[in-house]
């Protein structure tokens, strides 16, 4: 008998972690940053389409696991990942993720695909795209506070995308910064950039044009007090996402015009959980749309209050189908069953069906979106 | 340069389709249902210690796309499952479904598994178990109405685990009726057991002690009603599962005592949405805790309002992690990420790591639990 040929939704695609890969080096991380942006600002354009709601978090006394789903009515899309800052004691990752992009339509899952490195690739991107709309003119100069898995990824987004190329890197452990100048030197070494390492975070700042803190420790922590930072500039704060983890003094929020990505899940996540319910702030996705202005001088001060929302996840997994395909570079996983009559699961189970109604890989190109 | 050997949480077990219907044919499917009722029944008497919410749902013109988390605090799982009733009509299942298992302490997945025949499996070994506490003393027959991809699954879990052994099918579409007949008599070869197909509902139930109803449509259909239905028969009744989709009239719900899973989902998608929200009902974890009565004499008339609950996904996936175990036919898969240093993912971007920080798959054995 022969494998069944079924319609699209029935193969589901699969990138793995060696296949994440190998997609991110065949297209080149700089390249891919760039489109990846493009399809994060796309998705944004389009924010009333998108159901959208808050993450759903199961707490533990270690950290937190959560589900990020959100829809556009043609795709839904979910990001598994964990928050767990003991882990790197016994050499695990503070972060890992997983995600799925399905098909309205059937309610199919197309594709399955790790994300943890697809996560810092797309969180540098929304930074970027974000600094786009806020940074100052001709801003050359960034601060990189935070040395951790995240940050190699910020600096590269940054200088892709706007050509920051003067960078100062702290970390109050120094092994991580060194490790962060190793590997940016190593992946920029024909580019015109210098970095540099500080030793302490207001050494990183002085004349930083943008500052980005990128911080672990799951606690109300004040990496950036008031004091220590001059008008005009663009902080991209991305470490304080989660209740009781913040980074910023709550007098320089106060100060600074901050901008957002969702206002009920920032609330509850972002620097600001430490303010008021109506402190202003203005949702990125009006600024893109041009409803709302992004900086409008060189004196202001401006603050993304990023926490990483759905939707980015959402366009992510859009532009890794969209990548794999392209490249024709796809996998397909073995997990969706598909009897040959559909009201016939339990023929599954009997063995003359068996080699008929499997849903085991087909190698074969499926139109990307 | 060699693999990290990491602990247990950083190797993903993989139970795809081929492997799942490995898994079953391995066991035998009705040995598999009974300890799979075991392993459902040991975590409704734990009841307390889960995680509790209402499904997400994502609903849409032509079906729902859910997520269903529950944790135990020492594992968490979720459920993705689709609902499409008119997919058939191309071929594709109204239902399918994945699952993920993972440790609550480091927040990495242990398991994914295919979940469109284990959910079949759980649904069946929930209905069952339910019915033991809720059937008349020395029932033997079962009418079966609905004879769609679920039938013989319940079938078998009613004869495996009650000893019922005459089954009336009956289905509008009298191919089903005949496929499930064929299936089954094929799977029960020597069993003692007695499979008729019934021309009409009313001629399926006439007599029987159990009557179990398993329709597809999503609508708000009546299967039985009220002057249908005798005293002392007990009614499992399961396909209706979501808002505007119930197969028994008020009147029948109104007359019986009805038992069902989690209040909160039921309300919402039982075939109780049709009855005020005070309308009383017993939750089974306390009738299995002993704390309320189940069936108390052989005049009452019982009705198991089962919609399916997260918990119970969360016994399959803790019991296919043991029996793959088990059985030692454990995969892995590639899913997630295991930098050498945590807190340099950006490494596993350059060449001369790669070989040595892939979590490609490492086959060897892990504790079950």
């Amino acid at each position: 008998m022969v494998h069944q040929v079924n319609s699209q939704p029935s193969k589901m695609a699969f990138v793995g972690v060696e296949k994440m890969i190998e997609l991110v080096k065949s297209k080149g991380t700089e390249a891919l940053l760039m489109e990846l942006c493009d399809y994060i600002e796309q998705d944004f354009r389009r924010w009333e389409l998108f159901d959208k709601s808050p993450r759903y978090a199961s707490h533990s006394p270690d950290g937190v696991i959560e589900l990020m789903p959100t829809s556009d009515q043609q795709k839904f899309s979910f990001k598994y990942v964990n928050g767990h800052p003991k882990n790197t004691k016994r050499g695990l990752q503070t972060v890992t993720a997983f995600g799925v992009l399905s098909d309205v339509e059937s309610g199919y899952p197309i594709l399955l695909s790790e994300m943890t490195l697809l996560t810092a690739l797309r969180t540098a991107a929304t930074s970027a795209l974000m600094a786009k709309y806020l940074v100052p003119k001709d801003a050359r100069s960034m601060a990189m506070i935070g040395c951790g898995a995240q940050s190699e990824f910020q600096v590269l987004a940054f200088h892709t995308l706007l050509g920051i190329n003067q960078i100062r890197l702290f970390d109050v452990d120094s092994d991580a910064a060194i490790k962060c100048q190793k590997n940016l030197q190593s992946s920029l070494q024909k580019a015109d950039i210098n970095i540099v390492i500080s030793d302490s975070a207001q050494g990183a700042i002085s004349g930083a044009d943008i500052i980005t803190t990128c911080t672990a420790d799951k606690k109300n922590a004040t990496i950036l007090t008031s004091g220590m930072i001059d008008e005009g500039v663009h902080i991209n704060a991305i470490g304080g996402d989660c209740p009781g983890k913040t980074e910023l003094a709550p007098a320089l929020l106060q100060r600074a015009n901050v901008f957002i990505e969702y206002t009920p899940q920032t609330r509850i996540e972002g620097d600001i959980q430490q303010l008021p319910d109506d402190f202003p702030v203005t949702e990125m996705h009006q600024v893109i749309n041009g409803k709302k202005p992004g900086r409008t001088n060189d004196n202001e001060l401006t603050i993304f209050d990023g926490v990483g929302f759905a939707i980015e996840d959402f366009s992510a997994l859009r532009y890794v189908y969209h990548l794999a395909h392209s490249l024709n570079k796809v996998d397909y996983i073995d997990l969706i069953m598909q009897p040959e009559n559909p009201r016939d699961l339990f023929a599954m189970l009997q063995n003359n069906e068996k080699e008929a109604t499997s849903s085991a890989p087909h190698l074969q190109q499926v139109e990307g979106f």
